[in-house]
């Protein structure tokens, strides 16, 4: 007699491996999908392997029907009758811009459905169990959900308070101070400013001041060796101004190819009020701010930071700019989750400012 | 027939892994020998192990000599005839406290010795290879020599300049801010604290400013879980102040059952000059540097610093204090030989500041 606690110990660790399977697929659409989240979806009979699929982008199917789209080019049809869906987010049930996978796994005939994340949208939230159990397939939400909810935090953020994710980057010395864009050519090595550059790939804007432009005349583009996934769109570039009068019309920013990609907020008091409109209105999920000390220590005191990615570069520089200006920050910052990685001479910090995820 | 040049590479293999087991040996004299080198010694006749040893203190035996009294002392002492000593520094020549240790090797019949570094000291130098080879015995120096140059480097510095390597450590935030001793067990994890203790091992001295004295009243003793090895004395304390007045005479490095390790120096601008004194007088080959943003910038613009110890502990801290004090330092500097390691929540990254080791 076979023991039931070994089989489905077995069979949890294989539904487990199979939903980080599905979140390797969708890592590929990260940075690509908004405002919808990145997400993938493998397809199994049993331990024979049918399908499997990533939301691409907005607009194109979700991660299941592209991993059903595979299984049918696979020649696989036939046996989706019965096979289980892995996914790493809980299924939509609405129509949206594509119809509800919950019907497409509904009428392939797929039995059950195993998934990391309850999608926190209040259209979608627990409706694929109820939608999917009624018709007798089997779910099971929570697989993988730490991973599937890490990789996801930007998408989750947003939907919960309608605000994109924030993450300030930063160029410093050992001693603290800032590396402008124009220095970090000769400061940071060729592999941190890849870095950079795939941190901008996964970012839908990124956000400067006026003196970042007046004094670096950045692009604000993704390059730097790192390749552009086709119809992916470099970053909106958003510029927060005392006065647009400030700002040099022969900007790069305002010249460039990607001119239309530009937006410049003056005199912006109401902080969270662009972020909401960012959201809203250009779909951004993940803002990437590429700020001075003055404005970083505005956003941190105002506490709409979620993410810090500080470069630090091999050097005491002893410059004039401090990476965060000014003393006595009302409230000592603390990070969390940090993962550090060294890229060439350069090591990069990275971690959470607020510790629940 | 065998061949000559896989002999060769087999037999120089064998020697640099020897050599490296003694320097592993003299490891565990690091911070315990000063003013003398800590060295290692392992004693081999083909591929029989005969003995090992390190120098545990200055007037106590070489390295060399430890080796065969433990060669002695495992009955080994017939086999010395005909052995080779690998040691991770050209053995002395001249009496010091203790007779030279070439005499040694020529009593009891060594065959070939094997070193790592040539000694730098002028009564030394090269002298040991033409006494051992005029007494017929084959001498091989340089092997493993770029590790055991790099565990040297205080002591080579040291004998080079007649002033101790000087190493700055300094604990901060993200942002470049200090961390003062007293706020360092809030903001450093246990973890980092000890890795100083551990440094203040390896140090013969410790140098702060009067304001430290002032501010934190630190002990700038060897503890917190580090123990203390047999025979180590608490490193001197030595306090640079404009008016020894301004000291507080019932600090604890005043005070307390080390307080004869207690030094002060007043109005100091002749930092090469007690550099020298510190050397000279009170033998010390590593100083271990705890000071403010001020004085760390005035050490580093004249150039005293050999390496760099930066705690990194991760929070955004704002405080008033910079790590470096000012703008505009002299000469931007850039370290070398970067080693990072995390120590729980705290990264530490270690460098040189000069190029050459």
């Amino acid at each position: 007699m076979k023991s039931p606690f070994k089989t489905d110990k077995a069979q949890a660790l294989r539904d487990e491996a199979r939903v980080l399977q599905a979140l390797d697929l969708a890592r590929l659409g990260l940075g690509m999908t908004s405002p919808n989240p990145p997400v993938g979806a493998v397809i199994y009979k049993e331990d024979r392997f049918l399908g499997s699929g990533y939301h691409h982008r907005a607009g194109e199917p979700h991660a299941e029907r592209m991993a059903l789209a595979d299984a049918l080019a696979r020649g696989h049809g036939d046996d989706l009758k019965g096979s289980t869906l892995y996914v790493t987010l809980e299924p939509c049930s609405s129509y949206g811009k594509t119809p509800p996978c919950t019907q497409a796994i509904i009428d392939v005939g797929i039995k059950r459905v195993v998934y990391g994340v309850v999608d926190p949208d209040a259209r979608h939230r627990g409706r694929a169990n109820a939608l999917l159990e009624a018709e007798g397939i089997e779910v099971q939400g929570g697989v993988a959900e730490k991973a599937c909810r890490d990789f996801l935090r930007p998408w989750l953020h947003a939907v919960r308070t309608g605000c994109p994710w924030v993450i300030a980057k930063m160029g410093a010395t050992l001693d603290g101070r800032i590396v402008r864009w124009g220095n970090q050519h000769q400061i940071s090595g060729r592999e941190a400013l890849e870095y950079v550059h795939r941190l901008r790939l996964q970012s839908d804007a990124i956000l400067v001041g006026g003196r970042t432009v007046r004094t670096d005349n950045p692009q604000l583009t993704i390059r730097f060796g790192v390749e552009m996934p086709e119809g992916k769109k470099q970053p909106w570039r958003v510029v927060f101004t005392q006065s647009v009068k400030n700002l040099p019309l022969d900007a790069r920013i305002f010249t460039d190819e990607y001119s239309e990609r530009t937006l410049v907020y003056e005199c912006v008091d109401d902080f969270q009020g662009v972020l909401h409109e960012l959201h809203e209105k250009y779909g951004v999920v993940t803002l990437l701010l590429e700020f001075g000390g003055h404005l970083l220590r505005e956003w941190l005191e105002r506490d709409l930071v979620q993410e810090w990615v500080q470069i630090i570069s091999p050097y005491i520089g002893g410059g004039n700019e401090l990476l965060l200006s000014g003393n006595d920050l009302k409230t000592e910052r603390q990070l969390f989750d940090i993962r550090t990685q060294q890229f060439g001479k350069d090591f990069i910090i990275r971690g959470l400012l607020h510790g629940e995820s």
